[in-house]
Parts: structure tokens; sequence; C-alpha cells
């Protein structure tokens, strides 16, 4: 841990150089006041500081905690699914992905709550946002309260009286699905980080075969998810769009911008710096819970927003009668330092990265979508052909540029207009559908503007190709007078979320 | 680095579990289709991975730099600062500090551009954001351009014409004012973390003293700052009431909001777990550059906007004909790296914790500076009393509570109403003075509400005390369409910033 004895040269000339400077303003000289007095006798008691050395309890925690993990446990929360609480569904053909990869058989880990009717024509499919589990309800497998316990069930929101209710954890995922965890068939070694890059649309093209292949569903009632799962939700209506009646997308987008990125970039660099992360290679070894807890207390900042905050913690010290600490101090730090805490060893760090990542790529685009397809299908024609196994991937190289970066307008490639114009075109796919989108004004991760712009692509496309007056597409946006838990809304205002949702189904 | 060869007995036996149960799903058995028929050809060479492994060139790039200035250096920057390059002022007499701390002598370094006038009146103190040094602008004993460079001189927005201006390092900070890296005179160590806890009043009552003692001055023409130098320009008016003329605050606020500080306690935390941090003694070691790096990411974030970003780099990635990666791989993401990346060695990292911690806990309301006060008074008191050097400073220990957070609404000690009330009171202090508040729309550190705040504040408060209908506080706000670059607008747009203080200065 301590690198204090490490002593080269360079540095070395270094302490020594500013040690020179510094102490230049802080020779002692006899001093004309009471207190100047003081300090002078004072001093002349070698190494008395004069103030007293800062305590670090929660470095101490967490060094406790290493400790702990080296000699004892706790397991990670992940490794703990076992097939007894979920439904595997096992998938032996290999599945070809948006950006060049492919994985040679795959399993989904998923729920199910409500029957399936005879034409089986019930079937509504919950998809997640990043770290959530199939578990979004409670079941005779699992009787522990679900994610979203509260929304579905007998007369509920998602009504399991009428619906047959599906929910999956994500390839890429570490709940029982196939993710970075997973051992790789073709060497016997975990994928760590020689998995591929994913996409959200490979998700839910891995969703599609459970759905489709398992269940025999040949059209989803419903596909509904948010944050994450409201993008899953746009991709499942854009990649199957026949195979779906009715879609909604909650607090999610079509696109993720510019700031969504660099907050998940901020928590991917984080976890990637913990020393324990080892490249991916840590599955053997100390989880690297610290990069983990960080990353979360990032994260936890975009789940929320700033009038709850306000209200709620505003600057008030968790314990006013202690003298202020660089360790959490304030009922904000302390909040954030839980939510680190609680997550850092319940999701495995690896699959939050490929997942991070997936929604930074996430992009509808007509042109970015065609691209991916052309990757796959490419793909897949080198594996069927007759040099098997000859698959050019170009390795996942670091795109930072050689010149250090400097502050100027960059140069487009193409307008802003004609980005805009390209993600209405990637839409334009499902115009003709049923779709709801509802947003939330107090969040910052996933701005109103966002679902403002999927709705207002759909309806111009709608009436452009003449299908309708774009009566088909429902928006709900929830003010700040109704919610302002920001991102989490569809977590904790599930009445307001709910009550659209059970009128947009019927 | 590297811990994959640490195997203790839990971490081992988890290693075990997880991977029978991962296994399970990637067991192989024949398969129908041409491509996997192709898979079981490839997998029969063992070891050979369904996919390359990913390559972390932003981690080798890291690992090198550390490599190097183990090596060789370079030296951080901050240290290169020499006393030839700024004026530096020496205060023997000791500094009480708002937390109960002390300095028992500080060094102020300085900066100064036109010339004092024989009454001394026309004196600007300029006051610096977090990271930046006195030079805010070129002079002889420094040529290169200063952070306000066209903001200050002959003619321009401070007109040295006119005006002599001085700018400071703040205590605390790492450019020729005492900081953590200077030497404690009481032991002949740096300071390091047994430096006291910082307050922003405690920052201008140092400078008060250059301002005073050294220069004469009675009373300041103005006193002018944005970020950080927004809030200390407040503090000054608040500790000085009676010795500055006028008040410039751009993009500060009166007391800090809690998105704020939770994006200051990630920066914190995201630092102190470096392991190179070592508890604030690393200046014989390797400093923590990549902590540093990390935490000036996530800050960039917060000095820049949305709808800038969202023009400026969209979602284009760096190099499109590269696979997606972990690494910096979008534009915005070379973007921080790159911000991040010039930044770690320019300051030093302990100063950047005491000077974020000091923002944090800025709060102008009257409880807490009569608190701050009378710890202070306290201090000064025994230490001017019989039992000298026996100030009992209570440690700074961390706030965590020992039992886990729970999700439940904070029990206020003080309503949101009494807590607003508070503020206000402690802005009536100087509610007669001519200020000029600046605030910016695209601005999400320091978002507009805060600057209306200290405007409405101060007019409410001159009304209530019949002093003025509230012309003597002007407000002034730059729309989105006006500036994108949110809290950095201050340097950016020079002309907008400036031109509401040439027409308020006179």
């Amino acid at each position: 841990m301590s690198t204090a004895h490490i002593m080269k040269p360079a540095i070395r000339r270094l302490a020594v150089l500013t040690r020179n400077f510094s102490t230049s303003g802080a020779v002692l000289r006899p001093r004309p006041t009471q207190a100047s007095a003081a300090i002078s006798a004072s001093i002349r008691t070698p190494r008395h500081a004069s103030n007293p050395q800062m305590a670090f309890p929660c470095l101490d925690k967490r060094e406790q905690k290493s400790q702990a993990l080296l000699n004892e446990g706790p397991e990670p929360a992940y490794s703990k699914i076992g097939r007894e609480s979920v439904h595997i569904y096992k998938s032996e053909e290999p599945i070809f992905l948006d950006y060049g990869g492919f994985l040679p058989g795959f399993q989904i880990a998923y729920e199910s709550w409500g029957i399936l009717n005879a034409d089986a024509s019930n079937a509504i499919l919950i998809h997640t946002g990043l770290s959530a589990s199939s578990h979004a309800k409670s079941n005779s497998l699992n009787q522990k309260s679900g994610w979203w316990e509260e929304f579905i069930g007998p007369g509920k929101y998602l009504d399991t009286d009428r619906y047959f209710v599906v929910c999956t954890n994500v390839i890429g995922g570490c709940y029982g699905s196939t993710g970075p965890s997973s051992v790789d068939p073709a060497d016997g070694d975990r994928y760590a980080t020689r998995f591929p890059i994913l996409s959200v649309n490979d998700m839910v093209r891995a969703q599609h075969r459970l759905i489709s292949q398992h269940f025999g569903v040949k059209k989803l009632y419903a596909s509904i998810g948010a944050s994450m799962g409201g993008m899953q939700s746009l991709a499942y209506a854009q990649e199957f769009t026949d195979e779906v009646e009715k879609v909604i997308s909650i607090s999610g987008c079509a696109k993720s911008h510019p700031y969504s990125i660099a907050m998940r970039h901020c928590q991917r660099q984080v976890l990637m710096s913990d020393p324990n992360w080892n490249r991916g290679f840590y599955y053997d070894s100390l989880p690297p819970h610290t990069g983990m807890k960080l990353s979360r207390e990032i994260a936890t900042i975009t789940y929320r927003s700033g009038p709850e905050w306000e209200t709620r913690f505003g600057t008030e010290r968790a314990d006013p009668s202690k003298q202020p600490a660089l360790c959490p101090d304030f009922l904000i730090e302390t909040y954030l330092d839980h939510q680190g805490e609680k997550f850092c060893l319940e999701y495995d760090a690896n699959s939050l990265l490929y997942i991070s990542k997936a929604m930074d790529l996430f992009n509808l685009s007509k042109t970015n979508r065609d691209k991916a397809e052309e990757t796959r299908l490419g793909s897949e024609a080198r594996f069927t052909g007759e040099s098997t196994r000859d698959i050019k991937f170009s390795s996942s190289e670091c795109a930072l540029p050689n010149e250090p970066y400097t502050e100027k307008p960059r140069r487009r490639v193409v307008s802003f207009e004609e980005e805009k114009d390209d993600l209405r075109q990637g839409l334009e796919k499902f115009a003709h559908k049923d779709v709801l989108v509802i947003g939330v004004e107090s969040d910052i991760l996933f701005p109103v503007w966002q679902q403002r712009e999927i709705s207002q692509f759909l309806k111009e496309s709608a009436k452009k190709l003449g299908i309708s007056n774009g009566d088909n597409i429902r928006h709900v946006e929830l003010g700040e007078d109704i919610s302002m838990y920001g991102h989490d809304t569809f977590l904790l205002s599930l009445d307001y979320i709910g009550q659209p949702v059970r009128d947009f189904l019927g």
C-alpha cells in the first residue's frame, strides 16, 4: 500500500528542491505577540506538530475490508445466484454481435409471473436497468422482494392475472446470464476482458431467442423497461418490429448523450484504476471493491437529483459536534458512501464495465444500425465459410489520439441536423406501433429532452409516412412538482409511472 | 500492481464455487448449425479464446508514467514556482482558523498590475478559483499568459491604467502560499494531512493581512472573483464590510449545495483511494498522479455543460475505424482524459483536498459564521493563556455513522425555511454595499438559483433594514443563448462577463 519508501533519484531531488522552497516562508523569527510567543515555546519540543494528524477511518475500514476478504470472504453476492433461484435458458447456437465479436453459445437467467395463455398472446417482457437481476418480483423460486415488487402482480400495474410477465438478466450481466465472469467454452477460462464488446441491441437479440424459441411467443403483447431497460424496449421494437404489440420506454433515450457518457466514463476509469481490477482478471483474487464502491458513488449522483437532495440532506453534516474531515462528513457524503459500500460486492466489476459501455454505444440511428448489421452478417458469413474460425476481429484498441487534445471545436463529419435526421430515420421503422414514452423532469442522466426527442421523431415519421397523425405515440412527462427522484423515479414513484402504463396497456 | 497470485483460502473457494456455476451454461454439446460446427472445430485448439484479449493502452501509459516519474521526473509543476516569479508576503503572526486549527505563521504568494495611488483607494483584489495561481496576467516577473490574461490590463475590463490589481494564491494552495506541502515550523516536516481544515473565510482573512498590513490599503475599491473566487468575494465583504467599496461575485454562491458537495466528495474519495496518496505523505515518493487525473476528469464534467458538449463532441468516437474500447474511445472521453492528464502533476493533491473541502464547508449563514468566530476566539484565548500550546483540537474524525444508512427522509434539525432565513441574515451584514452578482444558466456546478439566492437575500435585507429599495444589488444572468460554457464561462466568454463588470466599477 505504502510507497513512502520508494525513493528514486529524481524524486529525492524533487523532495529536496521543494523542501528548500517551501521552508523559506517558515523560518522562525522572534514573534511580537503573545500568541507567537506561545508558539515559539511550543515548538521547542521537537516533532510536536502545530495541529494533530487527521484521522482516516474511511480508509481504515476499506483496508480492513480487503483483509477480511482475503481471509474469510464474504463472497461477492453475484456469485451466490444459484440455478435454484432463477430459470436458465441455454442457447447453443452462437450469437454474433454488433461490434464484431461473438459468443459461441450463451445462457439467459429469467423469471416469470402469471400464465402464458393458449395463443401465447399475453406475454410482457420487462427489460432491466444496468445492474438489475431478473428478480423483478418475488416468486416461488425466490421469496425475496424484487426490484419492481409493487409494480407487478395480480391487479397491479403489470397485472399477472392478465399477463404473462417475463424478466431476464441481460447478457453481459452476472446474475445467471452469460457475461465476463462466465467461462469461455473455447478454452475453459473465464472470459474476463476477453469478453466481446456488447451493444444494447445484442442484449435484446439474445432475449428474443428466449421469447421466440423457448416460449414460442410470436408476438409480445408489450415490451417495457426503464433506464437501460427503456433503451432495450426501443431496441426490441427496432429489431423485431412485427413481434411486439406495444412498446413502453421509461426514462430512456434513443441515443446516449455526452454528459451521460462522461459520467459513465469516469465510473469505468475509476474502477479500472483499482489495482485489484487487474485488467479484468481478479476472479481468483481480491475483487476491486474499492473501485466498485467509488464507481457506484459517482453513479448514484446521476440517479438522483438536486431538488430531492436539497430537501433531504441540505448541507447538514452527519455529526456537527465533530471536526470537519476529509472522510465522509456531510449527510450527503455518508449517503453516497453507504450506496457505494452496499453495491461494491453485489455486482461483477467486468459486467459493470461492459454494460456501461453498451449504454454509451446505444444509438438507434439508421447509419449506426445498418453498420452493425453489416458487421454481424459479415462475421457470421466468415464463420460459416470455409476458413473456419478465421474472423478478423480488430483488437479493441484505445482510441486516445497520439497528439494531445487541444481546445478547439471539433470538425463534424456530419452536421448536427444530419445526425438528428439519421436518428429519426432509425426510429421510423416502428413509428406505426403503439408507443408510450415517459420522462421525468428532475432526471439529470436521461434528461427530458431525450424522451421528447423519441416521441417527436416517432410522430414526425408517422406523419411523414402517412401512417397516422401521431396519435399512436403517447408522451407523459412528470414535472418536479410530481417527482423529485430524478432518474430513480421509476423505482420510487410507482403510482405516477404505473397509471399511464396501465392506461396504455388497455 | 497485479494481485492475481494472491490466493487465500476463502478467495480460492469462491473461485471454485463460481466457476462451477458459470461453467454450467457452457458445457459443450454437439451443435446443429454450420456456425456451431465451426466453433466445435476451433475449440479443439486448446487455449484459443473465442474473442481476442482487449488492449488497455490507457493503463499501459499510466504505468509508464509512474515508472518515468520514479526514474527521471518530471517534477510536479507546482514545485517549480520559484520566488523569482511571484512576490511573497510573510505573516509571522499566527492565524486562527474557523474550525479550530491554526497556522503559526504563513506566507502568501501574490502578483500585481497597475499602480497603487497615493491614498491607496484604487486597489482591486482578485480571488481565484480552486486550483489557480496568483498568475492572473503576465507581468515582468513572469511573461507567461495568465488565467485571466485578456480581462486585466490597460483599457481592459480590469483597467490597470486606473486600478491597482492584486491576485493571490490562497492559503492551502501550492503556488507559493502556505499549504499542506509547506513545512510545519513546529517540527520541520511537511504539514501534509496534519494541515488544519480551512474555510473560505480563513482564506480571505489571510489575504486581508496582505492588503491591510503590507499594502496599507484601508479600503479595497473592489473585491472580485469567480467560482470559489465568487465565494471569497462575498466572504471578504462579510468579514471586512467597511474595508471594501464594491463586491463582485461571478458564478459563486453563498452556501454550497448537495450536488456540488457530492461531486467534490467523489473527487476527493477517488484521489484518497490512490495508494500513492498514502494518507497525504507522498512528498518524498511517487505522487498520486492517477488519483489526481481521475479527480480532474470528474471535476471537468462539472466545469462544462451539456449544451456545449452536445454541439462539440456529440457522440462521435475518436476513431470510428477502431473497435469500441474500455479505454477512452468517444471524443468526449479523449477530452476528459486529456484534461485529467494535463492537470495531474500541475497541482498538489493535498491542496486539492483541503481547498475542495473548504468549498463544501462554505456557508455564510449567520449561525455558521457566529460559531466559527467563537471557535477562533476560543483557540486564540487558550493560545495566549497560561497553558500555552494546550489547544484541545478534536481529531478530525470521520463522521460515518456506525449504523448503516437507511433510505428515509432525514429529520431536519432546522426547517428548510429557517435555514434560508439564517443565510439571509448572514448576508444582511453587507446588504448596504454595492454588489454585482453574475450567474450563467448553463452552469451545473453553481446553478443560477444560487446566484439568484444571493441577490434576492441581499435585496430583501436592504429593504427590510430600510437601507435601499435594493438598487445597490445588481444581478446579471447569462442565458444559454449567450454562453454554453457552463461554469467555465468566466474564463471563456470574457466580453459577456467583462461588460457588466466594467459598468459596475464605474
